[in-house]
Parts: C-alpha cells; structure tokens; sequence
C-alpha cells in the first residue's frame, strides 16, 4: 500500500473510535505523512448564539486535524496545548480543516492548522490554530 | 435583584440560546460581576480515543466560561484567541469550568479559567486556559 | 513611490525610533504591503545560558515583525497577544524573521512569523509564532 | 541549607551565566520550589517607540521568570511554546516578573507568570503569560 493509502486508512480507523467525531460527523478526507485534512458538515446543534459555528468546536477542528497529521509521522500523541485565532464568524454548510506537522520529534512534534468554510460562492479561510502534542512513551517508532 | 442574582439569570438566558451548549447539557452553576462558573456531566458522546473528555470539548469549555466571564461586565463579545494547556487526562464524572476576567477593557477583555474534573475522591484541575475577547462595537456600555 | 518602497522606508523609520531595536541591530530588510522581513545579527549578549538566542529574543524578533506587518496595512498597533514555538535550539550567525499579516481588520490584526537562523550551511526554521494586535483608535485609515 | 535557599542559590548561579540576562541587570528576587520572582529596572534602551517596555521583554521577563520556576522543581528544561498577553502598556520604573509552576511533569512542566509594573504609586498588573517547557532527557530527577 502506499504511504498515502496506508495513511488514509489508518487515521480514518482512530477518526471512527472517537465517540465526540462520531457525533460531529467528522471525515477524514485526505492524510499524508505529515499533513490530513478532515471536514464537517453543518447542522443546528453546532451553533452558538448567533447561528455560528461554535468556537468551541472549531478549536475541536482544528485540535483533531493537527492531532491526525501529528499520528502519521509519530506514535500516539496527546495533545499538550492548542491555541485557536477566529479570524471571522465560522459560517457555512461544511467546515474543512488542513493540519500539517510544523515540526515532528522524539517527544513532541509541533503542528499547524487553517480552519475553511464552505458556502455556494466557495471557502473561506475562518480560523487558524496550531497543536503542540506529546509522543506518548514507548511509541515513538510506530 | 442583587448584581450576582442578576448576572446568573442573564447568563443563564444566554447559555439557553446556544444549541451547541444545550447539546452538551452545559449548565451554568454560577455568575458574579467578572466570574462564572458552568459545569457539564460527563457521557460517552464527549470521548476521544481513549475514553477521554474530547480536548475539542476541554477547549469548548474554557471557551465558554470565559465568554461568560466576559459578558457579566462588558456588552456582546466575540472570542479572537483562545488557548488550551491541557495537562492531565480529562476524565472524571462531571466537569467544571471557573472563568475569570483578568483584564477588562472597552475594546478587548482579558480571561483565564481552570478546568476540574469531578470524581468520586473530589475534584482535579485537568486543564487551564485563556480566552481574548472582542468586544462587539455599540454593547460596550451594555 | 512604489507601495513596496513607501512601506519599507517607513518600517525603517519606525525601526530607528525603538530603542531596543537599535541594541539589537535590528534591520529592516524587506516590507511589502502585507509583509515584512527584518534580521539581528548574532552577538553574545544575546545569548541565554547554552550560548542559544535567548528565548525572550525569539519571542522580540517575531513580535516586531509581526507589529511592523500590521502596520504596512492599518494605522498604529499594539501587540495584545503574542505566542512563540521554539522548534530548535536558535543557533546562528544572523536570525531573520519574515512576518505576514493572516486577516487585517478595522480594529484587530491576526498575524503569524517564522524565524530563520542563518548559517554558513543556509538557513533553518527555527520558531514560528503569531501575534494579535489591536489597531489604535483613530488611527485605522492611516 | 533550607529548600528555598538552595534554590535561590542555584537560580542566581544559572542567572549569572546568560549573557542576556545580565545586559538586562535581571535580578532574581525569591525563589522557592515551584515558584521564582524576578525584577528588572527599567532603562531608555529597553524601550520600543512610545517609551514603553518593549513587548518582546514583556515575554522575555515572563519566559525567564516561568522557566526558573520550572528548574526548581526539575531538571535542565528548554522552552517549546509561550504565549504573552500584554493587558496595560508596561511603563515603570521597575519590572518584576512571578512565575509559578501548574503543573510539573517528567517530561514537560506547566507554568504560569504575572508581569507587574512598580511606580511611586505602587505596583500595577502588566501582562501575564504561560511556558510550555520540556525537560531535557536524562536530567528530570536533578
């Protein structure tokens, strides 16, 4: 299989585990060694007040896509910090998130994120954010 | 109506509006002029991989609490900047959020929240954050 | 004037009236609208205790930067948020730093930096960071 | 010799080595397991354009400060991530910087820090800001 196959296949096996992804609708659209792209549809119950995305979950976006490109280079990782910038209102049918590895390492690899909203007229670039996650112990070679 | 009595029915009606919030069963436990306090019972929709409080959800807390923060002493707000230290495993029966503003202003406001997990020995601080605000022009005074 | 020469020749004025950036050699090398690089030199005293850029001046060099990216597109700036990756061990003859303005606004702007060490190999990636800064008021139409 | 005195001792021996933090006459005023206080005075070349304290030694006090508090409690440690929020322009005539650890770990620390400003009229609050630090292998248990 190649890298990029064999990728794929295994992020979309961890993306299928997690309950919280389940229940956003989370799909993982793409993965490479070092970069994944995941999207989200829209749906009433992601909301805030005024009918955005909620911030909260385009934080979880962002996070779960960095995490996801952090996993193609390294073993398992746990996410240490994230930091998540709302450029403008999150507003569209779906919700597209492109993480890359900034930075891999033995113990910690640095991650960054563009956060898109589809519409009719196109994406648009929403948020961005960035992950800094800890290899966990003794998986470092996986 | 007292100013703390007044905060948490403002904040409460606030939280209602919010589908997102409501999805997560967010309840909000307290509110002062310049603090509040939410908290969300733990299910296993909120999970990741390893039966974890979702990061996604540790961050959408913080995010929260702190906009709450925010609003109990300025007008509307819009979160521009958030960051997430998470630095225990989330996982406990119920978690709770304290926010505080550290610096308000009529532009822009300053927050920070802990994030505790509950169990039956007590509660544990899981995770902490901040929060920057932009105040929505025309609601300062509000 | 070319925009591009407009901007450099006031990011190089700005540059001469900081005191900390005349002690840090600072230069202004390039400023387009929209962007702007500036590089130190390596010297001694700004070394921290393994003979390593100091932490601190990873951080000044992206914040003024990303302030002097900002500026080539608003009025004046203050830096109310900024964060630093340090990816490795800054270690070099010269450090550059090449700042881009991610989303200006009328009273916010988002930017992000990555700063180079330069060596007699090239040059290395050796922090990013971002900062938000919010626009004088008064001042956004300058 | 007392824990907090044995600290201060070795936290004013690593001081004495950074050649940037003796061009900034930083001094370290307490140190005790878990937490450091530094100080700096202020002068004309620590200034960006306004007279203020440049933002870049905002973070660089703060990274500093967290990352004595840091050693305190673990070994040899180098900053990966640290955010600063600038609440108030830094002007004073003193600068004192105290840093606390969150939350130790063996491979990565947590730490918090507050900047203050002194005048004649006392100290005010100037910017906070937080430290991500890895410990460097094969010296957690110093």
């Amino acid at each position: 299989m190649e890298p990029s196959a064999a990728a794929l296949e295994s992020i979309r096996a961890i993306n299928a585990t997690a309950a919280f992804n389940r229940w956003c609708g989370l799909e993982v659209v793409d993965a490479q060694p070092g970069s994944v792209t995941i999207a989200m549809p829209w749906r009433d119950e992601v909301g805030q007040y005024s009918g955005f995305l909620h911030a909260g979950l385009v934080g979880a976006l962002i996070d779960t896509a960095c995490g996801f490109a952090a996993v193609t280079l390294v073993g398992r990782v746990l996410a240490s910090h994230y930091a998540v910038n709302c450029l403008r209102p999150a507003v569209g049918r779906r919700f597209v998130a492109r993480a890359r590895v900034v930075k891999p390492g033995k113990s910690q690899v640095f991650t960054a994120c563009e956060l898109y909203a589809e519409d009719t007229e196109g994406e648009k670039l929403v948020a961005t954010g960035e992950t800094l996650l800890l290899v966990v112990p003794g998986t470092a070679g996986a």
